[in-house]
């Protein structure tokens, strides 16, 4: 597709300009921060016809939210772009390095990835999140957001775009892709030579299938099922209160608990007391056979209830007959995003820790820690579910990558 | 492919057995080794099978070479699985970590990557060398070697097979495809959900063959279009000694030199002098026009030139304005290997350190250093050419990926 060949190519050459704007990059972004509250009646007014043709389309209303800005959200997006200005620059860190026995100087140096694909779907701030996070790690970023946010996320870009150019960086290194049709996804996907990374960002079947048409590198973010095993030895208030925090503080993000695996010797107890604080939200609660007639009000639970991420005041319920059957359930179903075990047996939770092979594992805490916030790393890009380059919580550390540079005075093998 | 998805299940429970192996790692990988020797006869028989069958079909002289297994060779095997077998196992080490304000520990883990499929080509003695690799990182291999070796690699999985599972690990750990169809290949680039990562070993043809086709996430090696740039200010005796090494010492390696590029001030100069010491090797020299009449013997070059990597005693040259002009072909023509400038200008060693964008960027050396050996990482399994996850040569550090392990006292948000 022309249109991407075009954006590859000019994202390409300000990589490469970029490279060399070093401290530019702050105040570039600095003012692109600020150009978002002073250009915020151009960005709420294309932000009020977006929201517009989705009424008329017949948008539900939690997705009407989702892209609907306010004077107030645009600030929270402008102080988000500030905060990733300010923080340390993470391109140039000399990760390590040695002199060699003989003489050759070698360090590796952390470099820019180059250029970062992101397709996401409805939500407009995620446009200048990420915009900012790829720049600040000298990064050329291509966005393809959805047909839903053109017009805002058309202003925010040429907002910031303005901005960082006035500041001496190359306008190019933010650029949106303006079709929004399946194929230019595609065409994103296939952007081999151009995109040296693409990021999803959005629910499972976005992730489904840019995992299975990508052709250039990507990184799986994401979706979380996340379980939580509620050990013998566990406390049983505390494991009340992990369960019920996990499920409901926010339902709709993939650090929310989805499934509750609980053992057997100490189901009786656990169960009801669980279910009693999850009433509170009225959580609808999918039980197997030994579960079910522990939890009033449950309803029988399905295979497909295993695998669901309900994103949603649902939670799967299991009895399980040991921690090795709760590792194996967790093996079987989990995305790898984050598992945790309540217990107050130390060989417990060594085991479990040991044996959960997911990007974040919790003994006695809530999953809804797995946030590069909450982890202490900065604002992130996403959550990474896969294993490669970068695992959790993806912050401007894992924005880049390193190279050799082999300082001799004519050393030859 | 049912072989395949056999394999994958098998893998996937032979690398969760091996999480829990620990220190049995050394001493399986210890007695794999020895049993290359022990085990000699039957390795070398079934590789006197493979040179019988190869030379039938007509094979040339050097894959002859490639193919062909020694008792010298087999001792080399032998030395590199048990050097693996005694490296600082690269799993469990905690790369970070931190208390929170809420008390939450949190550390960051190496943990193994988990399946790791290897595709190569002729040389038997990757087969020992990656399978070793692999499992000191705590993963289960699947390899999938050519047609031409096959039995000399079921000879060598199966003796290194049996020696691990005798000192307590899963057999499975190490994996042979029996199948070398064109099929089998591209089942294993489309194991999604047994593999976590595919790495090909091989020719440009062959590492191409995998990007465009593999849906598990890939790590592209080892194609080296290298470069060497002459700056103004070098000192020609050393460039001279750096292109013969570079191009001469083992011309069939990623990390030799392919093109040499020279500042148009002192190629009247410098490149007389460096024809002459190729000559000696009877280096062919493939010059474009201002480059020609400088060369006595060279042939003109062609475009196609610049994009090839020759692993042969040809050299093309090339002279060029400016740095700028040497970073912008090399920008245009390298495949992200390995480039040098000689030069005693800190200026433009700097400007081209920070211009080129390439895993291994020397200064006053030449690129045969490129190597996990030379670089103090130990055995490698690859020189990675992209930039997520693994840059220049990998070792066992990079055949791991890492987890957060996060311990609380009730914490919920």
């Amino acid at each position: 597709m022309t249109e991407l060949i075009e954006l590859g190519k000019k994202a390409k050459a300000a990589e490469k300009e970029l490279r060399r704007c070093g401290v530019k990059k702050e105040t570039a972004l600095l003012a692109a921060g600020k150009a978002l509250l002073l250009e915020q009646k151009k960005i709420l007014s294309q932000n009020e016809e977006d929201l517009k043709a989705a009424e008329e389309t017949g948008m539900g209303k939690a997705m009407l939210d989702r892209l609907r800005l306010t004077p107030q959200r645009l600030e929270e997006m402008a102080k988000a772009v500030e905060e990733v200005a300010k923080a340390q620059d993470p391109v140039g860190r000399v990760l390590s390095g040695e002199t060699r026995p003989n003489g050759l100087q070698i360090r590796k140096i952390t470099v820019p990835l180059g250029v970062i694909g992101i397709i996401f779907e409805a939500r407009p701030n995620v446009t200048s999140d990420a915009a900012a996070l790829c720049l600040k790690a000298g990064n050329a970023v291509i966005l393809r957001g959805g047909k839903e946010a053109i017009r805002s996320n058309r202003a925010i870009v040429s907002v910031m775009r303005e901005a960082v150019e006035k500041a001496g960086l190359p306008a190019d290194c933010i650029q949106l892709v303006e079709d929004t049709s399946r194929e230019s996804a595609r065409a994103l996907m296939e952007l081999t030579g151009y995109l040296d990374v693409l990021i999803p960002r959005g629910g499972a079947g976005l992730i489904r299938t840019v995992m299975e048409n990508a052709k250039v590198p990507v990184i799986e973010t994401g979706v979380g099922n996340c379980h939580i095993y509620v050990d013998r030895d566990a406390d049983l208030p505390m494991a009340a209160q992990i369960v019920f925090n996990a499920k409901t503080s926010r339902p709709s993000v993939c650090n929310a608990a989805e499934t509750l695996l609980v053992h057997q010797d100490i189901a009786k107890e656990a169960l009801p007391l669980i279910a009693s604080r999850l009433s509170e939200k009225q959580v609808e609660i999918r039980a197997d056979a030994r579960a079910l007639p522990l939890i009033p009000g449950s309803i029988p639970a399905g295979e497909e209830d295993w695998e669901t991420e309900f994103l949603d005041y649902i939670l799967a319920v299991k009895v399980v007959d040991s921690l090795e059957e709760a590792v194996s359930h967790i093996a079987r179903y989990s995305t790898g995003h984050s598992e945790c075990i309540v217990t107050k047996s130390l060989e417990s939770a060594e085991t479990f820790t040991a044996s959960v092979d997911s990007a974040a594992v919790y003994v006695n805490a809530s999953t809804r820690f797995t946030d590069g916030g909450q982890f202490g790393l900065g604002a992130e890009i996403g959550i990474s579910t896969q294993k490669l380059h970068a695992r959790g919580p993806m912050g401007l550390n894992e924005l880049v990558s390193y190279q050799y540079v082999i300082i001799g005075n004519g050393q030859v093998r």
